[in-house]
């Protein structure tokens, strides 16, 4: 059945738990990476490239497949995995965290924000029902409430005034959504303050979403803060629901997330710091550009059985980050998503057999 | 044997003839096209995207190789074979080209040419023992003399004391080039200037080089006025050594220096062209950034076969290029150099069976 969430096997000493998230477009194991695919396509990968990486699911951005190439266009294309030769499940953000954090002279009204477009100064309205309609569209097998996010750091006030517009907004996207195929997430908000995040979480909870966002975290506050809230917040989750911790995508937080019940990630960290010459591995990061690895010739991760690791050295690497050669950003970046696709694979083992807590101590220890 | 060039077939109408040229890193059919990977990476493609396209051979360009990461890296690195991770032959050319056309504050001597790095500024020399060491720490199948590449326009007398400099030069990198698993070629110049041409030519014979370069075409003057020096030239080489000529990529120069008798092309055209969103087809150019392609759900190339054109529309690829994505980069580059290698491909087909002027003649009224 579309969009059942299977609990496999449950941690004894954590929140953590393995599922399969059943899509149109096939299963997905949790807890899992997504891949960001802003614009139709995550950047200088292929699609055979990505399922060589063993992506199971990837993104699309909302904000900027409305600005380009239009959403009409993508419909008439036979949709978003048509356009882009991707078959495998695809989600799409609500463009809420674009609006407020790329367009300029926005006013925020009740019905929705009124901005200007990032690329060329074009006047834009969306609301809760111009999102859905731009997904729907789109096409993707999950597809996410238009919410606002509070600017960080953020007063009480704005924050619980921002939070109870996301509820308001988050019921008029779910009584404007019609396609079946594609399953409606709602997104908690509430800042840093643990008792907005239980009151957002209550109230969607009552609406009954098919899964839920937690937005509006990893955006500047500390790494323990996030943890916090995660704890506070998870116990009172359904187990039977998804939980997708948004735009988190550094390899502790994938880790810690997931110990705290999280089953869903996405994050541009790893394809963006890829093309800045930054590669994660299993005993951190790795930053290519620099001189010490320039007669280096072994690979990025020794540990690692990704095409790049398996066939370029750090030297080689080096040398096409410093000249600025494009093949730099694909080979980087095709390691760095395996890193954190296979880190989640591997955790899913670790829950399965029965030794998380062994495969975390031992992650923290190796990964500074 | 190393070197051997064995002709498999002549054109019975033309100067066209198929051969096999081996080399230490395997055997290459001519006529070719052979992709340039200027600073050790075909730009936007990996090894296995080239070895997917079927490209028998690349070039290395000993200037930007030696400026960055330094020939000194990629022989300590096992050679520009191993850094790269490229198991097939690799052609560097001289430097000249690139010391003539990149650099600043140039100063010729018979002894070489002093320079300033177009990257820092720093001086340099290179004169003809330089590049040849520079070549042999590279470590390339084939190699080139340094050539003094006389721009275009030109008067005669600047041809002529041009062309009998790139004599002395290539005398001199013969006598110093050592190592027996590189072949080094010779290059004719002379300019626009036929007499010139053929006083190269005789020179460099009597030199006995394994093969032989055409410089200084298609660095601007009319394509008839090339083809008119080929014809000119084509009869006095010998049958039994490669002719490459050199810097030529667009597919109609392929078919036309083939049928007279060229065995070797490199080019960066067709990559350059591809980040540029342009993409050659069976058709002629096909300028993919045009807003005609905006809905336009077809391939590239309803004739070709490759990755690009099996899995991505017109509109995708318009979406990828509009939006400065290097996946854009990627697949038009992919079918750019399957277009040109697959174009050789057929011609070597053609002759074999005894229908090139009908291969030529059908090319001719499709490519405009």
């Amino acid at each position: 059945m579309s969009f059942e969430f299977e609990i496999i096997k449950e941690c004894k000493d954590t929140g953590a738990r393995v599922g399969k998230l059943y899509t149109p477009h096939g299963c997905i194991d949790t807890p899992i990476f997504m891949p960001v695919g802003t614009q139709a396509t995550v950047k200088a990968m292929t699609p055979r490239d990505l399922k060589e990486v063993e992506a199971q699911i990837i993104l699309g951005n909302t904000y900027h497949l409305y600005m380009r190439p239009g959403e009409d266009i993508i419909e008439r294309a036979g949709g978003l995995h048509n356009f882009m030769n991707w078959d495998r499940p695809i989600l799409t953000d609500s463009g809420g965290f674009q609006v407020f954090s790329l367009t300029k002279l926005r006013t925020i009204e009740e019905e929705g924000v009124h901005f200007r477009s990032h690329i060329d100064g074009s006047k834009h309205f969306i609301g809760p029902e111009e999102s859905i309609r731009i997904q729907n569209a789109l096409g993707a097998d999950i597809i996410m409430a238009f919410d606002v996010c509070s600017p960080y750091p953020h007063e009480y006030d704005k924050a619980k005034e921002d939070m109870e517009r996301t509820i308001r907004w988050a019921k008029r996207c779910k009584d404007f959504h019609s396609r079946e195929d594609q399953a409606l997430f709602g997104i908690i908000q509430g800042g840093m303050y643990k008792d907005l995040r239980r009151a957002s979480a209550e109230d969607l909870l009552a609406m009954d979403f098919p899964g839920y966002g937690i937005g509006g975290l990893s955006v500047g506050e500390p790494k323990p803060l996030m943890y916090e809230i995660l704890e506070d917040l998870m116990p009172m989750m359904p187990k039977d629901k998804p939980r997708y911790l948004m735009g988190v995508g550094s390899a502790d937080s994938l880790v810690e997330g997931a110990i705290r019940g999280v089953d869903m990630f996405d994050c541009v960290l790893p394809t963006r710091i890829a093309r800045n010459g930054t590669a994660m591995t299993s005993s951190g990061r790795v930053v290519v550009r620099n001189a010490t690895y320039k007669e280096d010739f072994t690979p990025l991760d020794e540990e690692c059985n990704c095409y790049t690791c398996k066939n370029f050295t750090r030297g080689y690497l080096r040398h096409l980050v410093k000249s600025n050669e494009i093949l730099g950003s694909m080979l980087i970046t095709m390691h760095n998503l395996n890193f954190l696709i296979s880190l989640m694979a591997e955790m899913r083992e670790a829950i399965i057999e029965d030794r998380l807590m062994s495969f975390v101590e031992d992650f923290r220890q190796r990964y500074k």
